[in-house]
């Protein structure tokens, strides 16, 4: 292809709203173009570059056993009614109406859809297993699209559903997903960090995120700094292991804390309310208290004691109540609950115990387990201006086994080896498998017949990959101070042609040496614009491709072609041969 | 591909709503799945025909000059705003708002995205003409969805728009698409009908529509019955010229009616007030009298005069007023008019005239062409209850040489030999591609620096194809009453390998010829399912790949595999090597 025919959209300036380099870069490269909040064209090479990872992405998909089809992108509204997401989705899904006044959403993912699709086909587990995918738009109403393609509001996923009579064959598709995921990722010159990850909203038992490594990332990758054990997780799942090194001793029982035979006993705190105010108060530090955390939904109170120097995790708090909806607890609540003002809440000599009505929602209680053993502890005495201190667990409460309940952070010990510490780096996530479960088949009455002619309610695994997310990140981890660095899977074109040709001598030396790669087979981007050799240069580094091939009045005179590897920036001479032999060889 | 990997998904149920063989075919030959009002799942053979038409259109548009983008499916309403089309596009656009309440469009077309595209960019003549175009999905908040992919809400197109600094660059461009088009539908085998067409809402001078002839098209397409003269147009645009047979003379000012010397004179018509009641009380034949047909938009009345045995045609009179959104006159409007209830208007002794101020609004008074120099007439006496007769134009009335505002039928005279008669058909738009004019550069003040250094506002084109259209019309067109028949260039495969093999030789056998056959480049779906022989039959006929091959037990013994061509159903018996042959010849 020849500038002339497709001509080059790379401009001087960065946008304006670009943070990242993946933004920066693709935008002035000319790869892609703002229209709107989060909303993006893909300009000529970009597109390229986008049906490359698609193809690619299809590739892999179709060698490990997916089907592929297309979906509608708008979702009727009973759809996701039937599966109770339509109120639970939030503003996070587009929604629209047609003329009728029926309601669809812009599926920002397509369990629903890709079930009711499977209950109009199957009738028998001998249909199964069936990896059913597509790749096709996806919407997010973003608070604050950024980024550039890694946070927008319309974006390329591939998105995968398979169906199993039971787990044993959801596992196998679901480590077949995982090597086409490596495969791919692999093939786009992307290193991803596979990790163990929450299934959120999308129910679930078992799930991976790909994640790149990025400061920019939006989520928080724990990993255990001792290599041999390869616990990689996102924080969100990592189960937390206080480090013995916060309290001077590994007994579980007894953490640097001297159990106390004193009885529990309040005392006033006056204006101190906060662990904080109290710790200062009291000289006890904040590790020794007992943090409560109140949240609730329409049905429920839920009531969470930890130690006092951590935060709540909400998602683990979320699956362990198998909550959606929920909110932290309203004052009155919290009154009906302690008989005190906020701020006091303690375990011990509570009037009310897990199951009781409360303000007429069932209060739940939950500990999290390392407060199992604890003695010594101060905690809110349910009393305004009171707390309570000599607090036991065992004595003064029970918190049986616990929960994990705590968000787990760098320093921290490694869940799966229990010994080394959690080191912790920022990831943007570009694939997810998950296994579903029987969520989504339950819900939507899918059933087929088992071998004795019964009804079987197949168990779901669901895969996506973001297309755009994956060119982005791509640019992320492969760019220099002069532009991208183009993995030659990606590139648009694998040579970019600098032509310096003036006379005809020149021009057909050009034509021919461009006819002979192509012919060879391989792609070539000839800039025969009538500019600068400069400005033909610093487009050719911009754009990224992993050849540069320079031919000018120097090359007839010599014979010799200049080639430059962008991404080393190492310069040669050669002859045409050996050109092509360099560039097939790469 | 194997069924046992590629499992077909044919049905022996038509859609209960399925009215055209295409959504009959593809739905039962499992290509296409309802999943809502217009909205279709392309099932994995749905798929691939999809993306191999697709292919076709990128390749032809490529080598015609377009440059291929990716624009947002959404569009923000700004952009519609600024054409403003934001309030013209009326309820089959489909809209939403996001969660700032800001307006965006299910784009049913982009000339609006694309021409904020393109001023991103263009800044001087020298990047003109410049041809952009997407592959894409469109919606269309149809009333009644219908035909499955023939009129549904959900659809691919490709649309492409160019830019141009003259009218002879846009031509130019124009005359490669018209090119692109014959060679994309020739491609894809398609048989359509290029026809001279309306550009309607789009705005512009010059378009033409690529039909499919259909009984079920919902276009009405006008032909020459002179094959030599070859005029081809949508009954929208065709220019209307009155056969002398319907009036037994050729002179265009005495057809067939006595001029009168007689003044006009009214007469009382009482209760009758339609042509066909005052034609019964006179015995004057409806010819010779005038239809006033008025309508009203916010600030013009369009009065319209036409003779009395034809109907306006809406569009003609749109065209020709400038006018988007209108209505019929209110009777308050037509009184302010004429003096008189609904019913009497008539161009003569009318008291107010063409530009004069009506009710606040301006009035604006249109002849048709063929009132020029008709006399004896009969017309409303702008009175309640009378009527006038002897009305002779250029006396009692001037409509000038008058318009062309009739809507022209099967019969009437071809408007290009001004000889022969016209027949009519139905047709299905599969393609359109029109002169756009300055519409939308000028209102979204794009601007480009001319070589002088002086503003200069391109000129645009359009060019769309309906992908999933091609594909239903494809199947309308090739289909017999078991089935489907693809064209070679758009089977999902090329051979439907029907496996009887029962012992381990034939099973060899069949894989052996499978190896083979796909080792040749030939691509080959080989149903291997544990199905009987017949049931492989009809589903291979159904799915219409153009060849079928039999192998089984026979095969083995005879040496000879059993070849069966779709089109045409013959039957052949062939060794291998001829098998390859035949595959590859036809």
């Amino acid at each position: 292809m020849r500038a002339s025919q497709l001509p080059l959209f790379t401009s001087k300036d960065d946008p304006k709203d670009a943070q990242v380099a993946s933004h920066r870069l693709l935008s002035r490269a000319g790869f892609i173009r703002k229209q709107g909040s989060g909303l993006y064209v893909y300009m000529p090479f970009g597109d390229m570059v986008h049906r490359k990872i698609e193809q690619i992405v299809r590739e892999e998909m179709n060698r490990f056993g997916g089907i592929e089809v297309t979906l509608p992108v708008i979702t009727p509204a009973e759809l996701w009614q039937e599966s109770g997401r339509w109120d639970l989705m939030g503003k996070e899904m587009m929604r629209m109406q047609d003329r009728h006044e029926v309601g669809y959403a812009l599926g920002p993912t397509h369990e629903e859809a890709m079930t009711d699709l499977a209950r109009s086909f199957l009738q028998s587990y001998k249909q199964l297993p069936v990896n059913l995918y597509q790749i096709g738009r996806k919407y997010r109403d973003e608070i604050r699209p950024r980024y550039g393609l890694i946070r927008c509001r319309e974006f390329v996923m591939k998105d995968a559903y398979s169906f199993h009579v039971d787990d044993a064959s959801l596992d196998e598709t679901y480590q077949k997903m995982r090597e086409a995921y490596r495969a791919i990722f692999e093939r786009c010159g992307l290193k991803t960090i596979p990790v163990e990850a929450d299934s959120g909203n999308m129910g679930g038992s078992g799930s991976e995120e790909f994640m790149v490594a990025s400061q920019i990332g939006e989520e928080t990758l724990l990993l255990c700094s001792d290599e041999k054990c390869g616990y990689r997780s996102n924080q969100e799942k990592t189960a937390f292991i206080e480090n013995p090194k916060k309290h001077g001793s590994t007994e579980p029982t007894n953490r640097g804390i001297s159990p106390s035979a004193d009885a529990a006993v309040e005392f006033e705190t006056g204006a101190a309310k906060t662990i904080e105010e109290v710790s200062k108060l009291t000289g006890s530090e904040p590790r020794n208290f007992i943090k409560a955390v109140i949240f609730e939904d329409k049905e429920n109170i839920f009531l969470c004691f930890i130690q006092g120097d951590r935060d709540l995790s909400e998602i683990k708090m979320k699956n362990l109540a198998g909550a959606t909806e929920y909110w932290p607890a309203g004052e009155e609540t919290i009154k009906a609950l302690t008989g005190a003002e906020p701020g006091y809440a303690g375990p011990q000599g509570l009037k009310v115990k897990d199951g009781d009505t409360v303000a007429k929602k069932t209060l739940r209680i939950f500990f999290d387990r390392h407060l199992k053993g604890r003695s010594g502890l101060i905690a809110g005495a349910n009393k305004t201006g009171f707390h309570t201190k000599n607090v036991a667990e065992g004595r003064d409460f029970q918190s049986g086994e616990g929960h994990d309940l705590i968000v787990s952070h760098a320093g921290d010990i490694c869940p799966q080896c229990k010994k080394a510490e959690l080191t912790e780096t920022r990831g943007i996530e570009v694939g997810h498998i998950f296994k579903l479960g029987k969520k989504y088949s339950q819900k939507m009455n899918l059933s087929v017949l088992d071998p004795n002619g019964k009804p079987l309610t197949p168990t779901m695994g669901c895969y996506g990959i973001g297309v755009g997310r994956t060119m982005a990140t791509s640019v992320e981890q492969n760019h220099d101070e002069r532009g991208i660095i183009w993995h030659r899977n990606l590139s648009p074109f694998v040579v970019y042609l600098v032509s310096l040709a003036k006379g005809e001598a020149e021009v057909a030396f050009v034509d021919k040496l461009y006819a002979t790669l192509t012919a060879q087979g391989i792609s070539v981007y000839l800039d025969d614009r009538d500019e600068r050799a400069g400005v033909k240069f610093n487009d050719a580094e911009l754009v990224g491709f992993p050849f540069i091939v320079t031919v000018g009045k120097k090359t007839l005179e010599s014979g010799k072609i200049e080639l430059k590897l962008r991404r080393s920036g190492e310069k040669l001479e050669v002859s045409e041969a050996e050109l092509i032999g360099k560039i097939q060889s790469l």
